[in-house]
């Protein structure tokens, strides 16, 4: 007779428990409340621990995550085929008024060594962004980017690389459609990040729709322009010459930026999963929610995302708002994405992902119930729209798809300085702008992946370790990373992704 | 009093004439057929040849381009404000039948060195093509390029280069919605292009909603898929070793290949414009169009695309098709494309650009008449929906978007072997995967973009060579590129862009 083995519910209501082993558990496994398992049940996976009649409601987190549509005895497994997924929270009917905030202490005494901007923004890392008004010239920054990394950055010691802001807008769509103002402001808002110093570059071809003077801003101070279609620039080597002599100007600003001792209150950490597995809502994300609420109390700012995965769960959220203002921008980015989708013909049940559902996700409510335990338990602060820019610290909802390196892409925009990714099934996620802490939600990936995670959130399934335990971890080596002076693993090996913008217009 | 100045006009009934001179003309300059200047005008713009009264239809190409909305004297420039966009040719209303088709030699005689495939296509360079599943991976991808680049290479001297085939879909995204074919056959198609010698390489995560099995084909007797995930890599490094050992075997194979004489019935030439102005159909579209005839006469394949700068020619285009179905499919395209602009809130419209404009371009309607130039004058056998693959020799429609790299990358999946972008403006267009033929319209772009032009088009303008000699002379040039004897400027500096999917889908 084996032994009791335990398994995770979040709430004494919860009718389904997960199974934390890493091989799972065999048919006719005994659980500590005596439950028998009548098949065996991968990782991650859900057992039923009571009797589910058809119609009857899948309770995980205290809530329904969905309905079976047959038999399911206790013991059996709770798989994604068994399930309806329930309607999603009716947008007309959401709650407004803002519920009782948490009382909590403000945290004192916590600091980071970051690049102070001219605007009082702070950088974690110092770099020069070139950025371009249109797809055309991608191929010269790519060119410029390497041909910089290689014979100017040795004389810049102080600026820690170059990147070529490379994106795939500004000609071939219709810029007057009503949505091009997001990738627009993406654009614009992502060479602003605080880590780029004020040094704004932009490389244009000439003919292109998208303005390049669109992509300045009235408190830069230093900024560039340059077309390659200028009629002073006699071929290719010219061009380079003019970017190379230009990039030198930026890069001899940016090499006298020195770290100083600044506030908690100066980081922005963009928190995102991707990958996702049913640990995820368990481990990973509850602890980078205590690491976000750390932040919060310390007067720093957290960016939570991804539309889709807080659909299901956006009344949950809407109470949370500082005020029904705020309240009411969380819905109504909830409305413009039911209708974007309905647009084109797709609907929420597009996520999740096979690797989820493999990894025990059984629906995008289960998903989102997990999901939104990364934005802590502090009061929502502010709304951004896709691109949109931070006004105001705290935590802030900044509505993005949930694609990674889409929403990735925003909170640069943002203005994130910091960025955390967690996840259960495994994703080699990285950007050079700004470090990307990678998180494991089971150690079992922690482990595979040594270098490539730099946080297993794992031990928290097996109560090795407590979510405030962890979350203080996170918290510390967070301020490490933002300090310089504990490099990322992407970083290490130089694993980095593109930008991926939002257009949600047309082509032409 | 100056002397006659020489103007363009396309046909007799042309009320407008195009200004060639480089620096435009002055006011007073007076024109062969007596017209005298009112006022300044650039180049590329129309001239009034004759009063336009409120109403009065412009005639360029011997159709109307517009109606004028103020009176035009003789002599006054006729921009792109005093023009009012005529309505496009309703797609119910279009002719189907088949024109009669021009009567023309087949030519025999020319050949160029290829490298043949075991599935009969040929490649014009000896690539290894790295494709992805899921953005996800493209850190890695990027990484092991430029690792087989440094290490691998060198010992496969045959091999021409290596490029990691990365884009921006496979998770994220609405894989069920309707449009969602599009961006899947075309990752599928542009692995199965003649460059790439049938040697299949997916790397893919594991979890994501694009399974990397539906990217292989059943005709590829090499291909190899891997998925970061696997158990069986523990950490990055090993993940390294075991692409870099499986690219190994495919450069293994690949390095056997050898160029060998090749039938002109070989070539598959993707026929672009981008950045376009005034002289582009005048001199670089038709010259292009001249090459494409002479290589649909030999047998081969040529591309042309871009529906928002067909669409109000289609009228010319559906009595060139082969037959009703081939007419009807380019009508069906149309509508497509109508119906998703509309969708999306756009029309066409949205095209064109600030510098088409500039250039002297009015609108769409005088673009697409321009535009269709560069598909010569043979009859179309065949229509491909975007990111479907060559079926039939001769001269096809490739439906696709006009943003430059879109097209490029649907032209890619179509087959394409070879590819001749045209501009006006300039762009520094390149891929790696193909050599891009860039042609100029016009001799000061030429002359300034000395190092990135290929082929300047613009002695044309000015009555120096005819079309029909700049078309073999770029025939000639096409059959060295395609041959591996002649490199054009794109490879030369290595100025290579990012391929861009077509995705009309949501991203969720």
């Amino acid at each position: 007779m084996p032994s009791s083995n335990t398994i995770i519910r979040i709430t004494e209501s919860d009718n389904v428990g997960i199974i934390p082993q890493p091989e799972g558990l065999t048919e006719g496994s005994v659980l500590t409340d005596g439950t028998i398992l009548l098949e065996a049940i991968p990782m991650g996976h859900k057992v039923a621990l009571s009797d589910l009649r058809p119609g009857d409601a899948v309770i995980r987190y205290g809530v329904p995550i969905g309905y079976v549509n047959t038999f399911v005895p206790r013991g059996a497994w709770v798989d994604a085929p068994k399930m309806e997924l329930p309607e999603p929270p009716d947008l007309e009917e959401i709650q407004l008024e803002p519920g009782e905030p948490p009382v909590v202490e403000p945290l004192t005494g916590y600091t980071f060594q970051g690049y102070r901007n001219p605007d009082g923004s702070v950088g974690t890392k110092n770099m020069l962004g070139i950025t371009i008004s249109v797809q055309c010239v991608a191929g010269m920054t790519q060119y410029i980017e390497k041909k910089i990394r290689e014979e100017l950055l040795p004389k810049y010691p102080n600026v820690d690389g170059v990147v070529a802001l490379n994106h795939t807008y500004g000609c071939g769509i219709a810029i007057d459609a009503p949505a091009a103002i997001i990738p627009i402001r993406t654009i614009r808002n992502i060479v602003r990040n605080p880590n780029f110093g004020g040094e704004v570059m932009v490389i244009g071809l000439g003919c292109e729709k998208l303005r390049p003077e669109r992509l300045l801003s009235e408190e830069s101070t230093s900024s560039s322009v340059l077309y390659l279609q200028d009629e002073s620039f006699h071929g290719f080597s010219e061009m380079v010459d003019g970017i190379m002599a230009t990039a030198e100007q930026h890069l001899q600003k940016l090499n006298k930026r020195r770290r100083e001792t600044c506030p908690v209150s100066d980081l922005v950490v963009g928190m995102q999963c991707g990958g996702s597995d049913a640990f995820s809502g368990l481990t990973g994300n509850p602890v980078s929610g205590y690491a976000a609420d750390l932040i919060v109390r310390a007067g720093g700012t957290v960016l939570f995302s991804e539309v889709t995965e807080v659909r299901d769960a956006i009344h949950l959220l809407t109470p949370r708002a500082v005020d029904t203002y705020v309240a009411r921008a969380l819905v109504e980015e909830m409305r413009w994405y039911d209708d974007y989708l309905a647009i084109n013909q797709a609907d929420r049940s597009a996520n999740p992902t096979p690797g989820n559902k493999r990894g025990g996700l059984s629906n995008v409510v289960e998903k989102a119930l997990g999901s939104i335990a990364k934005s802590g338990t502090s009061p929502i602060a502010d709304v951004l729209g896709p691109g949109e820019r931070v006004r105001r610290k705290g935590l802030n909802f900044a509505a993005t798809p949930a694609g990674d390196f889409v929403c990735g892409t925003l909170q640069l925009a943002a203005g994130m300085n910091l960025h955390v990714f967690i996840t259960g099934r495994g994703t080699p996620y990285g950007l050079s702008m700004v470090p990307v802490v990678k998180l494991s939600s089971n150690s079992k990936l922690g482990n595979r992946w040594h270098d490539l995670i730099d946080f297993d959130a794992g031990p928290v399934a097996f109560g090795e370790k407590t979510i405030e335990e962890m979350g203080w971890e996170l918290f510390h080596l967070l301020l490490a990373v933002a300090s310089g002076q504990k490099t990322v693993a992407a970083d290490r090996w130089g694993l980095h992704n593109e930008l991926v913008l939002f257009n949600p217009g047309p082509l032409t």
